[in-house]
Protein backbone atom coordinates (compact mmCIF):
# COMPACT_ATOMS: atom_id res chain seq x y z
CA UNK A 1 0.00 0.00 0.00
CA UNK A 2 1.14 3.36 -0.94
CA UNK A 3 2.07 6.74 0.63
CA UNK A 4 -0.56 9.09 1.32
CA UNK A 5 -0.96 12.33 2.26
CA UNK A 6 -1.97 11.41 6.06
CA UNK A 7 1.30 9.51 6.64
CA UNK A 8 3.40 12.79 6.14
CA UNK A 9 2.53 13.63 9.54
CA UNK A 10 3.39 9.85 10.92
CA UNK A 11 6.69 9.77 9.18
CA UNK A 12 7.86 13.11 11.29
CA UNK A 13 7.15 11.35 14.18
CA UNK A 14 8.98 8.55 13.27
CA UNK A 15 11.61 10.67 12.54
CA UNK A 16 11.70 12.51 16.05
CA UNK A 17 10.83 8.89 17.31
CA UNK A 18 14.27 7.77 15.78
CA UNK A 19 16.56 10.68 16.56
CA UNK A 20 15.25 10.65 20.15
CA UNK A 21 16.14 6.73 20.25
CA UNK A 22 19.11 6.28 18.40
CA UNK A 23 20.95 9.93 18.53
CA UNK A 24 22.56 9.94 22.16
CA UNK A 25 24.30 13.16 21.70
CA UNK A 26 20.53 15.88 22.51
CA UNK A 27 22.67 18.65 20.98
CA UNK A 28 22.76 16.67 17.37
CA UNK A 29 18.86 15.87 17.65
CA UNK A 30 17.59 19.40 16.39
CA UNK A 31 20.04 19.26 13.11
CA UNK A 32 19.65 16.38 12.49
CA UNK A 33 15.61 16.27 13.21
CA UNK A 34 16.05 19.57 10.41
CA UNK A 35 17.88 17.47 8.16
CA UNK A 36 14.94 14.21 8.09
CA UNK A 37 12.40 16.85 7.84
CA UNK A 38 14.12 17.86 4.09
CA UNK A 39 14.34 14.12 3.24
CA UNK A 40 10.82 13.96 3.73
CA UNK A 41 9.97 16.55 1.93
CA UNK A 42 12.40 15.44 -1.23
CA UNK A 43 11.35 11.74 -1.21
CA UNK A 44 9.24 9.67 -3.48
CA UNK A 45 6.10 9.84 -2.03
CA UNK A 46 4.82 7.44 -4.44
CA UNK A 47 6.35 4.18 -2.68
CA UNK A 48 4.85 2.37 0.00
CA UNK A 49 5.63 4.02 3.82
CA UNK A 50 8.97 1.35 4.84
CA UNK A 51 9.88 2.88 1.90
CA UNK A 52 10.26 6.58 3.33
CA UNK A 53 11.47 4.73 6.16
CA UNK A 54 14.45 2.67 4.71
CA UNK A 55 15.40 6.51 3.48
CA UNK A 56 15.11 8.10 6.59
CA UNK A 57 17.08 5.75 8.82
CA UNK A 58 19.61 5.51 5.74
CA UNK A 59 19.94 9.36 6.35
CA UNK A 60 20.25 8.71 10.63
CA UNK A 61 23.30 6.55 10.33
CA UNK A 62 25.17 8.70 7.73
CA UNK A 63 24.40 11.61 10.34
CA UNK A 64 25.98 9.56 12.77
CA UNK A 65 28.51 7.32 11.21
CA UNK A 66 27.25 4.43 12.79
CA UNK A 67 26.28 1.58 10.70
CA UNK A 68 23.67 0.31 13.51
CA UNK A 69 22.85 3.28 15.88
CA UNK A 70 19.72 0.85 17.34
CA UNK A 71 21.94 -1.96 18.24
CA UNK A 72 22.02 -1.39 21.86
CA UNK A 73 17.91 -0.91 22.09
CA UNK A 74 17.85 -4.70 19.94
CA UNK A 75 20.23 -5.84 22.36
CA UNK A 76 17.73 -5.01 25.22
CA UNK A 77 15.02 -6.27 23.19
CA UNK A 78 16.55 -9.42 22.97
CA UNK A 79 17.37 -9.99 26.83
CA UNK A 80 13.87 -9.04 27.41
CA UNK A 81 12.48 -11.51 25.03
CA UNK A 82 14.97 -14.46 26.21
CA UNK A 83 13.85 -13.85 30.07
CA UNK A 84 10.00 -13.98 29.27
CA UNK A 85 10.79 -17.27 26.77
CA UNK A 86 10.25 -19.57 29.48
CA UNK A 87 7.05 -18.21 30.56
CA UNK A 88 5.64 -18.11 27.15
CA UNK A 89 6.71 -21.79 26.58
CA UNK A 90 4.37 -22.84 29.41
CA UNK A 91 1.53 -20.43 28.88
CA UNK A 92 1.67 -22.00 25.00
CA UNK A 93 1.82 -25.28 26.20
CA UNK A 94 -1.08 -25.22 28.41
CA UNK A 95 -3.12 -23.24 26.16
CA UNK A 96 -6.71 -24.83 24.92
CA UNK A 97 -5.04 -24.14 21.46
CA UNK A 98 -1.28 -23.77 21.25
CA UNK A 99 -1.26 -23.06 18.19
CA UNK A 100 -3.57 -20.33 18.56
CA UNK A 101 -1.19 -19.13 21.71
CA UNK A 102 1.61 -19.43 19.73
CA UNK A 103 0.93 -16.71 17.05
CA UNK A 104 -0.61 -14.06 19.90
CA UNK A 105 2.69 -14.46 21.41
CA UNK A 106 4.69 -14.21 17.52
CA UNK A 107 2.60 -11.18 16.37
CA UNK A 108 2.16 -9.79 20.34
CA UNK A 109 6.51 -10.12 20.49
CA UNK A 110 5.78 -6.56 18.78
CA UNK A 111 5.07 -5.16 21.91
CA UNK A 112 8.88 -5.51 23.49
CA UNK A 113 10.08 -2.41 21.72
CA UNK A 114 7.58 -0.56 24.03
CA UNK A 115 9.79 -2.30 26.60
CA UNK A 116 12.97 -1.53 25.12
CA UNK A 117 12.06 2.66 24.60
CA UNK A 118 11.06 3.15 27.77
CA UNK A 119 13.04 0.61 29.91
CA UNK A 120 10.27 -0.08 31.99
CA UNK A 121 10.75 -2.62 34.39
CA UNK A 122 10.00 -6.44 33.62
CA UNK A 123 6.97 -6.53 35.63
CA UNK A 124 5.40 -3.80 34.01
CA UNK A 125 6.39 -4.86 30.74
CA UNK A 126 4.80 -8.63 32.08
CA UNK A 127 1.36 -6.63 32.55
CA UNK A 128 1.73 -5.00 29.06
CA UNK A 129 2.19 -8.23 27.22
CA UNK A 130 -0.63 -9.73 28.89
CA UNK A 131 -3.07 -7.55 26.36
CA UNK A 132 -1.57 -10.30 24.25
CA UNK A 133 -4.06 -12.85 25.42
CA UNK A 134 -7.54 -10.29 25.22
CA UNK A 135 -7.02 -8.28 22.09
CA UNK A 136 -9.22 -10.08 19.48
CA UNK A 137 -6.98 -12.31 16.88
CA UNK A 138 -8.87 -11.95 13.67
CA UNK A 139 -8.29 -13.79 10.36
CA UNK A 140 -7.51 -17.20 9.63
CA UNK A 141 -5.61 -18.78 11.97
CA UNK A 142 -6.95 -22.40 10.62
CA UNK A 143 -5.88 -21.42 7.04
CA UNK A 144 -2.16 -20.72 8.14
CA UNK A 145 -2.10 -24.15 9.68
CA UNK A 146 -3.91 -25.51 6.58
CA UNK A 147 -1.57 -23.80 4.20
CA UNK A 148 1.83 -25.02 6.31
CA UNK A 149 0.65 -28.40 6.42
CA UNK A 150 0.00 -28.74 2.34
CA UNK A 151 3.03 -26.21 1.33
CA UNK A 152 6.22 -27.90 0.64
CA UNK A 153 8.90 -24.91 1.54
CA UNK A 154 7.62 -22.33 3.60
CA UNK A 155 10.04 -18.47 3.92
CA UNK A 156 9.36 -17.10 7.43
CA UNK A 157 10.11 -13.31 7.20
CA UNK A 158 11.08 -11.99 10.34
CA UNK A 159 10.48 -8.61 11.77
CA UNK A 160 12.05 -7.26 14.59
CA UNK A 161 14.80 -8.08 17.32
CA UNK A 162 13.46 -9.39 20.69
CA UNK A 163 10.06 -10.65 18.59
CA UNK A 164 12.61 -13.17 16.67
CA UNK A 165 12.54 -15.21 20.10
CA UNK A 166 8.69 -15.33 20.46
CA UNK A 167 8.85 -16.42 16.79
CA UNK A 168 10.77 -19.51 16.73
CA UNK A 169 7.84 -20.47 19.58
CA UNK A 170 5.88 -20.46 16.58
CA UNK A 171 8.14 -21.91 14.08
CA UNK A 172 7.81 -24.80 16.76
CA UNK A 173 4.28 -24.95 16.53
CA UNK A 174 4.54 -25.40 12.24
CA UNK A 175 5.92 -27.79 10.23
CA UNK A 176 9.75 -26.62 11.34
CA UNK A 177 11.34 -29.09 8.42
CA UNK A 178 9.72 -26.93 5.30
CA UNK A 179 10.85 -23.02 6.88
CA UNK A 180 13.85 -21.16 5.98
CA UNK A 181 14.07 -17.65 7.87
CA UNK A 182 15.23 -14.97 6.14
CA UNK A 183 16.03 -11.86 8.46
CA UNK A 184 16.60 -8.13 7.25
CA UNK A 185 20.00 -7.75 5.37
CA UNK A 186 21.35 -4.96 6.82
CA UNK A 187 20.58 -3.13 10.25
CA UNK A 188 18.12 -0.85 9.83
CA UNK A 189 15.59 1.04 12.95
CA UNK A 190 14.92 -2.19 15.45
CA UNK A 191 14.57 -4.77 12.89
CA UNK A 192 16.25 -8.03 13.71
CA UNK A 193 19.08 -9.05 11.50
CA UNK A 194 21.24 -12.41 11.28
CA UNK A 195 22.95 -11.78 14.37
CA UNK A 196 19.56 -11.17 16.55
CA UNK A 197 18.05 -14.60 14.96
CA UNK A 198 21.44 -16.68 15.95
CA UNK A 199 20.60 -14.64 19.18
CA UNK A 200 17.55 -16.56 19.97
CA UNK A 201 18.99 -19.76 18.57
CA UNK A 202 17.06 -19.62 15.00
CA UNK A 203 19.54 -21.67 13.21
CA UNK A 204 19.26 -24.45 15.58
CA UNK A 205 15.95 -25.08 14.02
CA UNK A 206 15.68 -24.02 10.71
CA UNK A 207 17.90 -22.23 7.86
CA UNK A 208 18.39 -18.37 8.54
CA UNK A 209 19.19 -16.18 5.67
CA UNK A 210 18.48 -12.57 4.62
CA UNK A 211 16.91 -10.85 2.34
CA UNK A 212 19.73 -8.52 1.31
CA UNK A 213 18.05 -4.99 1.99
CA UNK A 214 17.92 -2.32 4.52
CA UNK A 215 14.03 -1.33 4.57
CA UNK A 216 12.15 -1.93 7.69
CA UNK A 217 9.65 -4.05 5.42
CA UNK A 218 9.91 -6.42 1.93
CA UNK A 219 10.47 -3.60 -0.91
CA UNK A 220 11.13 -6.62 -3.58
CA UNK A 221 12.91 -4.43 -6.22
CA UNK A 222 15.38 -3.91 -3.31
CA UNK A 223 16.07 -7.11 -2.26
CA UNK A 224 18.92 -9.40 -2.96
CA UNK A 225 18.25 -11.60 -6.56
CA UNK A 226 18.65 -14.79 -4.14
CA UNK A 227 15.82 -13.83 -1.99
CA UNK A 228 13.70 -12.80 -4.59
CA UNK A 229 14.70 -16.41 -6.13
CA UNK A 230 13.25 -18.02 -2.69
CA UNK A 231 10.08 -15.88 -2.63
CA UNK A 232 9.53 -17.07 -6.00
CA UNK A 233 9.53 -20.61 -5.62
CA UNK A 234 8.14 -20.68 -1.93
CA UNK A 235 4.63 -22.39 -1.64
CA UNK A 236 3.75 -20.38 1.13
CA UNK A 237 5.02 -16.77 2.35
CA UNK A 238 4.93 -16.09 6.68
CA UNK A 239 5.40 -12.42 6.76
CA UNK A 240 5.28 -10.63 10.27
CA UNK A 241 4.88 -7.23 11.45
CA UNK A 242 3.01 -4.18 9.37
CA UNK A 243 5.86 -3.40 7.55
CA UNK A 244 5.82 -6.57 5.38
CA UNK A 245 2.11 -6.09 5.26
CA UNK A 246 2.65 -2.52 3.86
CA UNK A 247 4.91 -3.80 1.18
CA UNK A 248 3.86 -7.20 0.01
CA UNK A 249 0.26 -6.92 0.17
CA UNK A 250 -0.11 -6.15 -3.37
CA UNK A 251 2.10 -8.74 -4.30
CA UNK A 252 0.52 -12.01 -5.82
CA UNK A 253 2.31 -14.23 -3.71
CA UNK A 254 0.46 -17.20 -1.56
CA UNK A 255 1.20 -15.11 1.58
CA UNK A 256 -0.16 -15.00 5.13
CA UNK A 257 0.93 -11.75 7.18
CA UNK A 258 0.62 -11.91 11.19
CA UNK A 259 0.90 -8.50 12.52
CA UNK A 260 -0.65 -6.44 15.11
CA UNK A 261 -2.36 -3.40 13.38
CA UNK A 262 -0.56 0.38 14.34
CA UNK A 263 -1.84 2.52 11.92
CA UNK A 264 -5.64 3.99 11.13
CA UNK A 265 -5.27 3.88 7.43
CA UNK A 266 -3.83 -0.32 7.61
CA UNK A 267 -6.70 -0.69 10.38
CA UNK A 268 -9.04 0.38 6.60
CA UNK A 269 -7.39 -1.51 4.76
CA UNK A 270 -7.05 -4.86 6.91
CA UNK A 271 -10.83 -4.28 8.17
CA UNK A 272 -9.82 -4.60 11.67
CA UNK A 273 -9.35 -1.45 14.26
CA UNK A 274 -5.84 -0.24 15.29
CA UNK A 275 -4.55 -2.60 18.08
CA UNK A 276 -5.79 -6.22 16.65
CA UNK A 277 -3.94 -8.71 16.36
CA UNK A 278 -4.43 -10.37 12.49
CA UNK A 279 -3.59 -13.30 10.90
CA UNK A 280 -4.12 -11.76 6.98
CA UNK A 281 -4.24 -13.82 4.21
CA UNK A 282 -2.47 -12.59 0.98
CA UNK A 283 -4.83 -11.39 -2.19
CA UNK A 284 -3.72 -15.11 -3.87
CA UNK A 285 -4.82 -17.10 -0.90
CA UNK A 286 -8.38 -14.95 -0.75
CA UNK A 287 -8.99 -15.63 -4.69
CA UNK A 288 -8.01 -19.34 -4.39
CA UNK A 289 -10.47 -19.50 -1.71
CA UNK A 290 -12.92 -17.77 -3.41
CA UNK A 291 -12.51 -20.74 -6.34
CA UNK A 292 -12.76 -23.74 -4.14
CA UNK A 293 -16.07 -24.00 -1.78
CA UNK B 1 6.70 28.74 25.79
CA UNK B 2 8.89 27.98 23.38
CA UNK B 3 8.91 25.10 20.44
CA UNK B 4 10.02 21.78 21.58
CA UNK B 5 11.84 18.54 19.49
CA UNK B 6 7.75 17.07 20.45
CA UNK B 7 6.21 19.66 18.75
CA UNK B 8 7.59 19.28 14.94
CA UNK B 9 5.57 16.05 14.39
CA UNK B 10 2.36 18.15 15.49
CA UNK B 11 3.69 21.54 12.87
CA UNK B 12 3.54 18.53 10.00
CA UNK B 13 -0.04 17.96 11.40
CA UNK B 14 -1.08 21.30 11.19
CA UNK B 15 0.51 21.44 7.23
CA UNK B 16 -1.68 18.57 6.43
CA UNK B 17 -4.71 20.08 7.80
CA UNK B 18 -4.01 23.12 6.49
CA UNK B 19 -3.30 22.03 2.53
CA UNK B 20 -6.55 19.75 3.41
CA UNK B 21 -8.91 22.66 4.52
CA UNK B 22 -7.26 25.73 2.79
CA UNK B 23 -5.94 23.92 -0.75
CA UNK B 24 -9.19 23.69 -2.64
CA UNK B 25 -7.62 21.71 -5.66
CA UNK B 26 -6.27 18.28 -4.91
CA UNK B 27 -3.31 18.22 -6.72
CA UNK B 28 -1.97 21.70 -5.57
CA UNK B 29 -1.89 19.58 -2.13
CA UNK B 30 1.11 17.23 -2.44
CA UNK B 31 3.66 20.19 -3.90
CA UNK B 32 2.43 22.64 -1.15
CA UNK B 33 2.93 20.15 1.94
CA UNK B 34 6.56 19.29 0.18
CA UNK B 35 7.01 23.17 0.67
CA UNK B 36 5.78 23.39 4.17
CA UNK B 37 8.38 20.66 5.34
CA UNK B 38 11.09 22.58 4.10
CA UNK B 39 9.54 25.43 6.02
CA UNK B 40 9.62 23.93 8.68
CA UNK B 41 12.93 22.18 8.73
CA UNK B 42 14.28 26.02 7.42
CA UNK B 43 12.56 27.81 10.58
CA UNK B 44 13.23 28.99 13.93
CA UNK B 45 12.75 26.79 16.12
CA UNK B 46 13.43 28.78 19.56
CA UNK B 47 9.99 31.06 18.92
CA UNK B 48 6.51 29.77 20.29
CA UNK B 49 4.55 27.57 18.35
CA UNK B 50 2.18 30.42 17.02
CA UNK B 51 5.12 31.24 15.14
CA UNK B 52 5.81 28.63 13.38
CA UNK B 53 2.41 28.64 12.45
CA UNK B 54 2.72 32.00 11.09
CA UNK B 55 4.98 31.40 9.29
CA UNK B 56 2.96 28.11 7.88
CA UNK B 57 0.05 29.98 6.53
CA UNK B 58 2.08 33.04 5.27
CA UNK B 59 3.77 30.03 3.22
CA UNK B 60 0.10 28.71 2.10
CA UNK B 61 -1.37 31.74 1.55
CA UNK B 62 1.67 32.84 -0.68
CA UNK B 63 1.75 29.36 -2.51
CA UNK B 64 -2.15 29.98 -3.57
CA UNK B 65 -1.86 33.74 -3.75
CA UNK B 66 -5.06 34.21 -2.19
CA UNK B 67 -4.94 36.63 1.24
CA UNK B 68 -7.88 34.73 3.13
CA UNK B 69 -8.11 31.04 2.44
CA UNK B 70 -10.23 30.25 5.33
CA UNK B 71 -12.66 32.52 4.54
CA UNK B 72 -14.77 30.11 3.81
CA UNK B 73 -13.99 28.10 6.75
CA UNK B 74 -14.93 31.07 8.65
CA UNK B 75 -18.34 32.10 7.18
CA UNK B 76 -19.50 28.59 8.32
CA UNK B 77 -17.54 29.07 11.37
CA UNK B 78 -19.93 32.10 12.01
CA UNK B 79 -23.11 30.74 10.40
CA UNK B 80 -23.47 27.60 12.95
CA UNK B 81 -22.68 30.06 15.97
CA UNK B 82 -25.29 32.73 14.48
CA UNK B 83 -28.12 29.85 14.94
CA UNK B 84 -26.93 28.38 18.06
CA UNK B 85 -26.71 32.34 20.05
CA UNK B 86 -30.19 32.22 21.33
CA UNK B 87 -30.21 28.43 22.75
CA UNK B 88 -26.42 29.35 24.32
CA UNK B 89 -27.88 32.66 26.13
CA UNK B 90 -31.05 30.76 26.84
CA UNK B 91 -28.67 27.93 28.78
CA UNK B 92 -26.66 30.72 30.29
CA UNK B 93 -29.83 33.13 31.91
CA UNK B 94 -31.08 29.60 33.04
CA UNK B 95 -27.79 28.31 34.65
CA UNK B 96 -27.30 28.38 38.60
CA UNK B 97 -24.08 30.41 37.93
CA UNK B 98 -24.26 32.17 34.56
CA UNK B 99 -21.07 33.78 34.72
CA UNK B 100 -19.28 30.28 34.87
CA UNK B 101 -21.51 29.25 32.14
CA UNK B 102 -20.86 32.01 29.87
CA UNK B 103 -17.19 31.48 30.72
CA UNK B 104 -17.67 27.78 29.66
CA UNK B 105 -19.54 29.20 26.53
CA UNK B 106 -16.73 31.24 25.79
CA UNK B 107 -13.93 28.82 25.84
CA UNK B 108 -16.17 25.97 24.55
CA UNK B 109 -16.84 27.85 21.38
CA UNK B 110 -13.32 26.46 20.22
CA UNK B 111 -15.00 23.34 19.44
CA UNK B 112 -16.62 25.00 16.45
CA UNK B 113 -13.72 24.24 14.44
CA UNK B 114 -14.96 21.13 14.48
CA UNK B 115 -18.04 21.14 12.95
CA UNK B 116 -16.66 23.79 10.30
CA UNK B 117 -13.91 20.78 9.27
CA UNK B 118 -16.01 18.50 8.59
CA UNK B 119 -19.28 20.23 8.12
CA UNK B 120 -20.86 17.46 10.23
CA UNK B 121 -24.56 18.31 10.96
CA UNK B 122 -26.32 20.83 13.44
CA UNK B 123 -27.62 18.24 15.61
CA UNK B 124 -24.63 15.87 16.09
CA UNK B 125 -22.78 19.39 16.40
CA UNK B 126 -24.61 20.23 19.08
CA UNK B 127 -24.28 16.88 20.89
CA UNK B 128 -20.21 17.68 20.67
CA UNK B 129 -20.89 20.81 22.43
CA UNK B 130 -22.86 19.12 25.46
CA UNK B 131 -19.12 18.91 26.58
CA UNK B 132 -18.58 22.34 27.02
CA UNK B 133 -20.70 21.71 29.72
CA UNK B 134 -19.47 18.18 31.21
CA UNK B 135 -15.52 18.96 30.88
CA UNK B 136 -14.10 20.28 34.12
CA UNK B 137 -13.66 23.93 34.34
CA UNK B 138 -10.11 24.68 35.81
CA UNK B 139 -8.26 27.52 37.19
CA UNK B 140 -9.73 30.48 39.07
CA UNK B 141 -13.18 31.84 37.65
CA UNK B 142 -13.96 34.25 40.48
CA UNK B 143 -10.33 35.29 40.72
CA UNK B 144 -11.07 36.60 36.88
CA UNK B 145 -14.70 38.04 37.97
CA UNK B 146 -13.42 39.88 40.85
CA UNK B 147 -10.02 41.27 38.57
CA UNK B 148 -12.60 42.72 36.38
CA UNK B 149 -14.06 44.48 38.58
CA UNK B 150 -11.20 45.94 39.81
CA UNK B 151 -9.95 47.17 36.87
CA UNK B 152 -10.35 49.86 34.64
CA UNK B 153 -9.28 48.93 31.24
CA UNK B 154 -9.89 45.57 30.02
CA UNK B 155 -8.12 43.87 26.61
CA UNK B 156 -10.14 41.22 25.60
CA UNK B 157 -7.83 39.09 22.90
CA UNK B 158 -10.31 37.47 20.90
CA UNK B 159 -9.12 33.30 19.33
CA UNK B 160 -11.15 32.21 16.44
CA UNK B 161 -14.30 32.98 14.11
CA UNK B 162 -17.53 31.63 15.42
CA UNK B 163 -16.47 31.42 18.86
CA UNK B 164 -16.53 35.18 18.71
CA UNK B 165 -20.15 35.26 18.70
CA UNK B 166 -19.71 33.16 21.90
CA UNK B 167 -17.19 35.64 23.36
CA UNK B 168 -20.22 38.04 22.97
CA UNK B 169 -21.83 36.07 25.51
CA UNK B 170 -19.17 36.32 27.90
CA UNK B 171 -18.31 39.89 27.50
CA UNK B 172 -22.40 40.65 27.96
CA UNK B 173 -21.27 38.95 31.43
CA UNK B 174 -18.29 41.62 32.16
CA UNK B 175 -18.21 44.71 32.68
CA UNK B 176 -18.36 45.59 29.10
CA UNK B 177 -18.03 49.66 29.39
CA UNK B 178 -14.12 48.87 30.28
CA UNK B 179 -13.38 46.16 27.61
CA UNK B 180 -11.67 47.09 24.06
CA UNK B 181 -11.85 43.53 21.77
CA UNK B 182 -8.49 43.07 19.86
CA UNK B 183 -8.48 40.89 16.76
CA UNK B 184 -6.28 39.43 14.81
CA UNK B 185 -4.16 42.08 12.26
CA UNK B 186 -4.68 39.79 9.06
CA UNK B 187 -6.24 36.80 8.14
CA UNK B 188 -4.58 33.58 9.42
CA UNK B 189 -5.72 29.99 9.74
CA UNK B 190 -9.47 30.24 10.95
CA UNK B 191 -8.65 32.80 13.83
CA UNK B 192 -11.46 35.76 14.01
CA UNK B 193 -10.21 39.20 12.41
CA UNK B 194 -12.44 42.35 12.51
CA UNK B 195 -15.11 41.07 9.65
CA UNK B 196 -15.82 38.22 11.87
CA UNK B 197 -16.55 40.52 14.82
CA UNK B 198 -18.71 42.52 12.86
CA UNK B 199 -20.66 39.79 11.92
CA UNK B 200 -21.23 38.70 15.18
CA UNK B 201 -21.79 42.20 16.23
CA UNK B 202 -18.93 42.96 18.81
CA UNK B 203 -18.90 46.80 18.10
CA UNK B 204 -22.19 47.47 19.37
CA UNK B 205 -21.08 46.65 23.26
CA UNK B 206 -17.33 47.10 22.62
CA UNK B 207 -14.52 49.11 21.10
CA UNK B 208 -13.22 46.57 18.26
CA UNK B 209 -9.74 47.07 17.53
CA UNK B 210 -6.48 44.76 16.20
CA UNK B 211 -3.47 43.54 17.16
CA UNK B 212 -1.36 44.31 13.38
CA UNK B 213 -0.49 40.97 13.41
CA UNK B 214 -0.93 37.65 11.34
CA UNK B 215 0.16 35.05 13.73
CA UNK B 216 -2.49 32.57 15.81
CA UNK B 217 -1.80 34.09 19.29
CA UNK B 218 -0.04 37.32 20.64
CA UNK B 219 3.76 37.72 19.48
CA UNK B 220 4.11 41.19 20.97
CA UNK B 221 7.14 41.99 19.16
CA UNK B 222 5.31 41.40 15.67
CA UNK B 223 2.44 43.48 16.96
CA UNK B 224 1.59 46.91 16.09
CA UNK B 225 3.12 49.61 18.13
CA UNK B 226 -0.68 51.08 19.18
CA UNK B 227 -1.53 47.54 20.33
CA UNK B 228 1.55 47.45 22.47
CA UNK B 229 0.67 50.45 23.99
CA UNK B 230 -3.00 49.33 24.70
CA UNK B 231 -1.72 46.03 26.37
CA UNK B 232 0.94 48.23 28.30
CA UNK B 233 -1.96 50.30 29.78
CA UNK B 234 -4.41 47.77 30.43
CA UNK B 235 -4.96 46.34 34.24
CA UNK B 236 -6.56 43.25 32.91
CA UNK B 237 -5.87 41.35 30.13
CA UNK B 238 -8.66 38.05 28.61
CA UNK B 239 -6.58 36.11 26.41
CA UNK B 240 -8.55 33.83 24.72
CA UNK B 241 -7.51 30.38 23.17
CA UNK B 242 -4.39 28.27 23.48
CA UNK B 243 -2.17 30.14 21.08
CA UNK B 244 -2.00 33.08 23.29
CA UNK B 245 -1.69 31.22 25.96
CA UNK B 246 1.91 29.69 24.26
CA UNK B 247 2.75 33.68 23.32
CA UNK B 248 1.91 35.46 26.94
CA UNK B 249 2.51 32.83 29.41
CA UNK B 250 6.05 34.09 30.12
CA UNK B 251 4.87 37.28 29.64
CA UNK B 252 4.76 39.69 33.00
CA UNK B 253 1.08 41.34 33.33
CA UNK B 254 -1.95 41.07 34.34
CA UNK B 255 -3.77 37.96 32.13
CA UNK B 256 -6.51 35.52 32.72
CA UNK B 257 -6.21 32.90 30.05
CA UNK B 258 -9.10 30.92 28.86
CA UNK B 259 -8.95 27.97 26.67
CA UNK B 260 -9.32 24.47 25.91
CA UNK B 261 -6.23 22.53 26.54
CA UNK B 262 -5.33 20.53 23.06
CA UNK B 263 -1.45 19.46 23.75
CA UNK B 264 -0.16 17.22 26.26
CA UNK B 265 3.11 19.44 26.18
CA UNK B 266 0.63 22.62 27.82
CA UNK B 267 -1.26 20.35 29.62
CA UNK B 268 1.76 19.70 31.58
CA UNK B 269 2.60 23.42 31.76
CA UNK B 270 -0.74 24.41 32.41
CA UNK B 271 -1.09 20.61 35.03
CA UNK B 272 -4.48 20.15 33.83
CA UNK B 273 -5.22 17.06 31.40
CA UNK B 274 -6.33 17.63 27.91
CA UNK B 275 -9.74 18.67 27.16
CA UNK B 276 -10.16 20.79 30.07
CA UNK B 277 -11.45 24.14 30.42
CA UNK B 278 -9.66 26.27 32.18
CA UNK B 279 -9.29 30.32 33.59
CA UNK B 280 -5.65 30.20 34.17
CA UNK B 281 -4.40 33.13 36.22
CA UNK B 282 -1.05 34.73 34.37
CA UNK B 283 2.54 34.68 36.51
CA UNK B 284 1.91 37.90 37.78
CA UNK B 285 -1.58 37.17 38.96
CA UNK B 286 -0.15 34.35 40.87
CA UNK B 287 2.54 36.42 42.03
CA UNK B 288 0.10 39.40 43.51
CA UNK B 289 -2.14 36.28 45.35
CA UNK B 290 0.80 35.28 46.77
CA UNK B 291 1.84 38.34 48.19
CA UNK B 292 -2.03 38.70 49.66
CA UNK B 293 -3.13 36.35 51.81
Amino acid sequence: MNILLECVPCFARQALDAVVEAVPDPGLREPILRRLLHEIADADWSGTPPAMAQRLHRAIRRELGHPDPYRAVKDRMNETARQLVPAMRARIAAHPDPREAAVRVAIGGNLLDVGAKTQIAAEDLSAHLETIWTQPLRGDLEGLFRAAERAHSILYLADNAGEIFFDRLLIEQLPAEKITVFMRGAPVLNDATAVDAEAAGLPEIAPVLDNGSDAPGTILEDCSRDFRDWFDRADLIIAKGQGNYETLSDVDRNIFFLFTVKCPLVAGRVGEPVGSLVVKPGRMQIEANEDSP
